[in-house]
């Protein structure tokens, strides 16, 4: 299975960043991606104050623009994130399309960026945002795909869930800082696949060094073994990587993790 | 709070395990560490033709050398590990002693070393082991420690419940090898401490290039940043740290894991 990972720049204008989205999809369905994925928030600027101005109901603008790039390029298209409004409510949402353009998962960001280190970042997505309600799996012919939001990756029960729900990759549009991008963004890709022996794979916004919250980039590939298949730097790029996803099995084979949890000792319970 | 961690070298001789220990644990205490680590199996090889040969019931020779070593230097002693028996049964256990000699916990290996990665390494621990049944936590002047041993580490569930139950630094007698060491044992160690916003050690026996299993050495101590504060590389040695223990306390605060796990949608079970 080929994997596209398009760190885009983002910009104020929801129209060029469309324009750089549309483009970068389809070099990737050129090059033979059958799965695209986006970065956390790539259609507006990653700030409280923005985000209620950016935001769509599920249906608006942005999410035909996803729709028509999933079909036109007849691909698999995790589409990132974007502010989604229902109500009075916003969320921070990944919406995902079949090549055929039927939606077929939506993520809302489970676990909110609060943060707060000092002489580093501070920043409280809880003040805008609501929370998600729920795990997110989607099944395709190359077996199941988890999709995580960012800050989610930091919670080792969210990822144990969609293993043990059979997830062989897991897509993580995520926007670290300059403070904890090169203190735990490989660390956090890696161990994750190692854990739950599956592929991993963030997607990152291209930097910004004038925006007031500045992403870390690095957009990455890892296999269930922890090895870092690719990465890019923190300028805009297309990351095309071919993923075997036998080797999930292979691995669980090899170390059975997945299978000597001691659950009799403990259990991860959830809604299935 | 100084902590010292022995990276012991291993031989067949028990008399000649037991001057190594008493030699390296005198000369931590003599730096002033408070709080001593063993290696996983320092007393006796690897192997799990000699486990059995090895095996002593609690309060054995062995047992009674740990003791009154940490009498002795007035420290408190992780005793690494050591093969238990039990009856019929054999354990892969870790015993811990206060600076009064009084055994304050005893820490029985849960998930045993069960692997086999083709070209790499094959070992089936469970074929001469017995699994422990619970997690080990002890009380000090210093805050709550965890211990695991080894392959424990792999299982986050285990990291979860010691830090959900109050550990501050959990340390981890361990033996990887060289295929699991170098893609492994850093990773592991880091990402424990990040996801659980503690101190954690790993300590490991020198490596001896004739053993049939070979340890990757690299006994390490990380912080809860995630930062890899000291290790050491493959011979025998004694690392010292200083922790301050009160810095996993500011980083809970700074990046709110632990408090913000969504208890709402997934719940950890265990025997309390």
């Amino acid at each position: 299975m080929k994997l596209g990972l398009c760190q885009l720049p983002v910009t104020a204008s929801l129209e060029q960043n469309f324009k750089a989205m549309d483009s970068m999809v389809s070099d990737a369905a050129a090059k033979g991606c059958e799965l695209v994925c986006l970065p956390e928030m790539w259609a507006c600027p990653y700030d409280n104050a923005e985000f209620p101005k950016y935001a769509e109901p599920q249906g608006g603008p942005t999410w035909q623009v996803l729709r028509r790039a999933a079909m036109e390029q007849h691909i698999w298209l995790v589409g990132g994130s974007v502010p989604e409004r229902e109500g009075d409510r916003l969320y921070n949402t990944s919406y995902v399309f079949s090549p055929e353009g039927e939606q077929v998962a939506k993520h809302r960001k489970t676990h909110l960026f609060d943060i707060d280190v000092p002489g580093g970042v501070r920043f409280m997505e809880s003040d805008v945002f609501t929370p998600g309600e729920s795990y997110t799996l989607f099944d395709t012919p190359f077996g199941k795909i988890g999709v995580v939001i960012c800050f989610d990756i930091r919670f080792a029960e969210l990822f144990r869930i969609l293993s043990l729900e059979g997830a062989k990759l897991i897509l993580v549009p995520g926007a670290f800082n300059m403070t904890t991008g090169p203190a735990h963004w490989e660390l956090s890709l890696r161990m994750r696949a190692v854990d739950n022996q599956c592929f991993t794979a963030g997607c990152a916004p291209a930097r910004d060094s004038e925006a007031s919250y500045t992403s870390w980039g690095h957009t990455m590939v890892c296999d269930p073994w922890g090895t870092v298949l690719d990465t890019l730097d923190e300028k805009p790029g297309l990351l095309v990587q071919d993923l075997d996803m036998a080797y999930a099995d292979r691995i669980r084979d090899q170390i059975p993790i997945l299978k000597n949890r001691r659950t009799d000792l403990y259990q991860l319970n959830y809604h299935k």
